[in-house]
């Protein structure tokens, strides 16, 4: 019988100390040793950072890790534990899903201990990293191929005062967006299963494009922002400049109209930045055929007055391929 | 016995048309047709835009396209034929090489009427297109998996007035960087065939990372201004602003010691930015293994004074995969 999920160290003791969380091996993989770092400085938040989830989203582990530098410095009471690579197998594979089950790891929680490797990455995360949190800093991004603004996001939650809770912790950040993302499946997300258990949840979702070093900065900027509100570190908020512009906007989708996809196959050229206001109609985007013959362009439009907050990379896309994605700012009596 | 590369319209026509390049079926695929377009209007430059070389570089069919918009009102004299997708199979895959053959276009230069697919198109772009033309723009770009800045290049030439035509004519698009590139492999490259005809080849190396709105603007402000200083659009220049500067630079690279590889498999986080100048052993990037110890971290450090004008984007690298390029200002006696 295989062993069951364990830390390799002990999450309660005082400062910073740092080893794996062991995910058993099951029939399809060898045990996996993820890294984590624990910082205890007593009473306060309780919060963890996790990074890495999607194998194609690397500005996660990156920040993470940069966090471990400073953090012994910094902190000034609470706890904080750092787990920057959730799934090694897929940041090695630079891919979204695990490459060993092609399962997403962020739609199988809790996962199952006798599960493939996805699985059993999940469980081991429910049962020693989770309980302990009450707050927990999701890391993701947009990947290469989406324009996306460094944001920080969440979804509806039933309970308005966990709701109103979470939209002020996700505020906290002071990054460009604030999102509250309506989510056509959030069945086995991470953030549906901490947030049923009453647990603060906000998901980073730290732009698109490549990951450089200015965005690396800018993200960076966010979840110091995110812990000062906390009181974990001592400072000022900064709310840091993206594109010339240090804004901050909330914004929310709905599920049904906000994805704009391509009506065809083509060459899709974007005709907007992101976080443009745009007019009902006004030209969002075009569409060409491998010919680019004006002929046969088709222009993709705003359904009505909006925010752009993501446009594809100029790229040729298949039929029904997402385009463009478009918010409203939050109702103020949300 | 199959049909020989044709166009499908008379180039000499005046005026705007378009229409195709055939490309001629063959064992492994049906016959191709690439959009071509013209604009004669006289006496004057001879200019052949391509784009689409490579599938995964959009930035050049999208800017292409866009230049066909504007061109019948701004052109004054001469021809310009524009094939803004030479390789639509890899344009439809997002892939660099064709994905029928597994060649890479630009390494099959002159090609071959009865060759694999590649070699087909690269034949009928040197039989048809090629010949007329006194000055190619080939548009080019880094993919989304690195940071490069707008760019023209061109690579060392053996004949001095040729290379000194060209050198004027890259830096005549005034981007943030005009590269002379000592390129380890330019056997079958379209420039090689077109230089050693005595035409001036430029490469726009349009920028790595998303193909973004704004992005495209600054390419297509380049083009405008190489198309100004040829006479054939009236105009003033305008140097592109490329995040917050106005700034161009004429570099140079050598070929033994300009890249850097990365030493093992790793986290790669870049520390710089492009068209940072950086001194000998200043950190340019940091490699994490999985683990993301501290014991474990390489830093990547510079080989000497030099500017960094390519940087990987944060990702999972390989063992010896490149994850930054550096050059130097042109010598001024060059």
């Amino acid at each position: 019988m295989s062993e069951a999920p364990h830390l390799t160290f002990d999450l309660d003791k005082a400062g910073m100390s740092n080893g794996h969380l062991v995910v058993p091996e099951g029939a399809d993989c060898e045990a996996l040793s993820l890294p984590v770092f624990s910082f205890n400085k007593g009473e306060g938040p309780q919060l963890l950072i996790t990074g890495g989830c999607h194998g194609d989203e690397l500005e996660g582990p990156i920040v993470a890790r940069r966090l471990v530098e400073w953090l012994p410095e910094a902190q000034v009471c609470g706890r904080i534990v750092i787990a920057p690579v959730l799934n090694p197998p897929a940041v090695k594979a630079c891919s979204r899903n695990t490459p060993i089950d092609g399962l997403n790891l962020n739609r199988v929680f809790p996962g199952r201990s006798d599960g493939s490797v996805t699985e059993r990455i999940a469980d081991a995360v429910s049962r020693t990293l989770l309980p302990w949190a009450d707050t927990v800093f999701d890391l993701h991004s947009f990947g290469l191929n989406w324009d996306f603004p460094p944001s920080s996001t969440t979804h509806p939650i039933a309970d308005p005062v966990l709701m109103a809770k979470t939209l002020q912790m996700a505020e906290a950040f002071k990054l460009p967006m604030t999102l509250v993302w309506e989510h056509p499946g959030s069945q086995g997300m991470f953030d549906t299963l901490a947030q049923n258990q009453g647990k603060v949840f906000v998901c980073a979702e730290f732009g698109g494009g490549t990951v450089s070093f200015d965005a690396i900065a800018i993200y960076e900027a966010g979840l110091r922002n995110a812990l000062i509100a906390l009181g974990l570190v001592e400072g000022k908020p900064d709310r840091p400049t993206f594109r010339h512009q240090k804004v901050t906007q909330t914004l929310e989708t709905r599920r049904s109209s906000d994805e704009l996809k391509s009506p065809s196959r083509g060459i899709f050229e974007p005709r907007c930045s992101v976080m443009d206001e745009v007019n009902a109609g006004e030209i969002i985007g075009k569409l060409y055929s491998m010919d680019l013959s004006t002929a046969d362009a088709i222009d993709i439009r705003a359904p009505g007055t909006c925010i752009v907050y993501a446009i594809r990379s100029g790229a040729y896309v298949d039929v029904d391929e997402g385009v463009a994605l478009v918010a409203r700012p939050v109702n103020p009596n949300h």
